[in-house]
């Protein structure tokens, strides 16, 4: 992850912020586990478990918040 | 998910806006697993876990708080 | 779900801000679980289980936050 | 719970609205779960169980957000 | 607890606003299990029990919120 | 955890701001559990475990509100 993933919360529309909380969901978990092939094993597992798709959406949630204060909710659209 | 299905966080009404709330929740488990099929499984499995359905209800909530916020809690109404 | 339930999100007083929460904490249930039936099972599950009341009560809370704020904490109360 | 029991969200100090948000977390758990003798013997259930304490204790920190800010984080004190 | 322990949210530096954070989310454990026996049995479990302790740190990045905002993010830093 | 470790909360970019709200997640851990050799043990398991890696993904989103906040989200990135 040494490379800029994220190099502003700016989006140009509330979908593409959407599509940046889910992003932002996603680096947390590399980051804890950075091995691919351990990820690729975990995520057999939580997209056939109910209960931790609903907890990813939960993050998406908490990050969509941050997302789309950064852009004033894009008042403008 | 390639189409707009997010043109705007505004609503008319309150009401209008937790309907949004409820699909960003699920936006984020069809991005996560985007099989229908095995959504449809899951669906059976967590429409009748209470836990589950308590914490769908809480990703709406996140949401809702957004949404509110996006439209400063209509309030006009 | 069809008919008018959230008209505003103006409460009189904190109180009935708070019964506004739960009410919004419960409709994403039924939104999720549209059968009464299978409701009342469930109920009858999470009523005594001590994990889902303070899941259940941990929703309230997030509804009351955009509640209380959508009515300004009821700074004059 | 017909009673007036939150006539107002200010309190004079944030050790008092600490209190007022641990009494705002558990009047959800009542109005979900009427019946006083169930709750008596849930309590002792999640008394007991490391995990329901913290869930008690993330629902209280929820509550005390918006009693924080509902008395701007008492500046005065 | 009936002693004055949070006489207020303001805090010198980030960290002690942290520090701070910690101890908000101990005492809602302490006011839902005043048992200290108890008490330390049950963090016998949860400080060996890794969802256990992602929940505390859950809690106290909730209640760092709160502290981060009283202080305004200690701008001044 | 007596040394210095949060000076401040400004960061110069989104993606500082994202690592510093990973690192908030984890000192939490580690104030709750400060024996090395114990977390390393509780690092194998929630490595492996998804639901977990969710749940560190959730501790870094809030944490992440509350830096993206300090620092007015960049504005000027």
């Amino acid at each position: 992850m040494s490379d800029t993933w994220l190099p502003s919360l700016r989006t140009a529309t509330p979908q593409e912020g959407y599509d940046l909380a889910v992003k932002l969901s996603r680096v947390a978990v590399k980051m804890t586990q950075p091995d691919a092939d351990a990820r690729t094993r975990l995520r057999e597992v939580y997209e056939n478990d109910a209960s931790a798709l609903i907890a990813v959406s939960a993050v998406v949630a908490t990050h969509f918040q941050t997302v789309a204060k950064a852009n004033k909710y894009w008042a403008d659209t």
